[in-house]
């Protein structure tokens, strides 16, 4: 397949899609061969407005597409005759039957973080296990908060320090174009469920991480917020901590000194940033905030839900065509596309 | 001092203040003589409503609560003759005057958790070391969330079970009554400071006791939420766990499978159980959130920051004044005046 784009399509034109289909647009090594949906509102709109061949996923949403004045190329199965890779980001109640679908047209895919490891028995995070993903037939990409667990400490496990990480995690509680679904005010709502999902998903991706996670949600709606605890092999100092995130990709860092104070005000630093949609790819770990007193380092960490997993989407595509087997030279092509940082900001000191 | 009433004082009638005063007024071994503050609004002739002496807590105060009408009984000074203890519930900054006022007035005094440590070189939670605040001078009764973690710490601390504690807290972005300071919306404000000053506060309380905190701060009013993870020196199964906790004081169980899923649905039933201003004195902890994994013990935990600490601040005009030497005893009379319970809603299964 090295040589010629991988031709890819994106089933699912909503808050994962809509991101990927862009990405996949960047990357000169894919062509973006179209998207398909159910929609016929704003958001599809927008798709047909970026030139993204536009496909109905089934046939009642194409007649609809066609009533709204939208110019529908074609049916999903139209769509999945024509791509080598799928990048699944429809609702995950349709996964499984996605998937039939996909193996009878001889298509990749790839699904999100909402699905089970099971459905496709490979949980992806590119930095940690690209290699694994090579030529598989499908694979996940975990989900935002597992991405941004994998990341920040798989460049401790990988150093031998973890003895025990332990992580409370605040969701948002509910997505920024939502009013009312999910919506919250005033409170924090805890998740009974312990440990939360977090903490064994995140074991999909590194096996042996010894990690608990308790969750809880609040009345937010720009991005989660991640408080971590690490029992280290070994006294980990402030500078090794440092250096470890420093050299892990998609790490970046914070500075509450430099203003930026609590996940809005991180946002905005990606608004004025002129970041697509003021996405963040990156985790990014309040430097100021790091610690070590010796026995356990502790980390505190912003999750954009919207954006994360979007540089991994790409970097899966690559694993499963194989048409980059160095996971390391995926990662930095796809980080170059989209101009993922390791400091948003020229360092003041 | 046994036989007659202790005459006690309330300094500053705000968020905690205005508590204490009304539970003070409620002990059959404690006469409120009067509280002192310095405003002339509304909530000041709430204390004139509700039959409290009001005395000025400076002169200027004095003339404008005459000039509003209000009828003041005299002056602190006045108001510290007559009196055996002051419960000092005023802004922080004027603790270190105030108790140099104190001691020249001869009258013994408790602050609140604001304070530092030293101030009265012993920090106070009923359940946990009454005995050695009996007769003292001074004390602080500490923080909200502090209390909340000495209590719920204790259970498993005198029964040697903890090895090492860790918790995350979010804090309530504000108070209810405000609507702009230190207001917030729309985020979660990380506290820099790792370890948050929780954890080495409670070992004022419980001096051996190994626990790290992270905090935040969320954009809702009705109180603090804790995450906590205990590591334990045996096995503790869930039902050694919440026997612990049932045994424990000032310690309740909330259930999300009765609807209780949040902060705000357990003010809720505060309100539809009458409480006095919806207080909830007791930690509550969700029942069915409670885990083990056979290394560490996991609870969440709400604490009612304006009214967690009323109830240690009576039990602490007992330590000081010497009036009950016994703190079991003392924890459940002022229990039984102000109505705390175990559960709040009679079991259901």
């Amino acid at each position: 397949m090295s040589g010629a784009k991988v031709r890819v399509a994106v089933n699912g034109y909503g808050v994962i899609g809509k991101r990927v289909a862009d990405a996949v647009a960047l990357q000169d090594d894919m062509e973006l061969v179209g998207v398909a949906d159910v929609a016929s509102d704003y958001r599809i709109r927008v798709a047909v407005e970026r030139g993204h061949a536009v496909f109905a996923s089934d046939p009642a949403a194409g007649d609809e597409m066609d009533a709204a004045g939208i110019s529908v190329a074609g049916t999903l199965d139209d769509l999945l005759g024509r791509v080598d890779v799928v990048a699944d980001c429809a609702p995950k109640k349709l996964a499984a039957a996605n998937k039939d679908r996909y193996q009878a047209a001889g298509v990749k895919g790839i699904w999100q973080g909402g699905e089970k490891h099971e459905l496709t028995g490979y949980s992806f995070c590119a930095q940690v296990n690209y290699t694994g993903a090579l030529n598989r037939d499908f694979a996940r990409v975990v989900s935002c908060n597992t991405t941004a667990l994998s990341r920040t400490m798989h460049a401790l496990h990988r150093r031998g320090w973890v003895r025990r990480a332990r992580a409370v995690l605040l969701r948002r509680g509910t997505d920024p174009w939502e009013s009312h679904a999910n919506g919250m005010i005033n409170t924090v709502v805890p998740e009974i469920r312990v440990p939360s999902h977090q903490g064994p998903d995140a074991q999909t991706v590194i096996p042996d991480l010894d990690i608990t996670t308790l969750a809880g949600a609040g009345p937010y709606n720009l991005s989660h917020i991640h408080f971590a605890m690490v029992e280290t092999t070994r006294p980990v100092s402030l500078d090794e901590l440092r250096d470890a995130l420093w050299d892990e990709p998609r790490v970046a860092f914070v500075r509450a000194a430099d203003g930026l104070v609590a996940l809005n005000s991180v946002i905005e630093l990606m608004r004025d940033l002129d970041r697509p949609r003021g996405d963040m790819w990156e985790v990014a770990v309040w430097e100021d905030a790091l610690a070590s007193d010796g026995r356990e380092v502790y980390l505190t960490f912003q999750v954009h839900n919207e954006a994360i997993v979007v540089p991994e989407t790409i970097d899966c595509i690559r694993a499963l065509t194989g048409i980059e087997p160095d996971g390391a030279a995926s990662v930095a092509k796809t980080d170059a596309s989209l101009g993922i940082t390791k400091t948003f900001l020229p360092a003041t000191t």
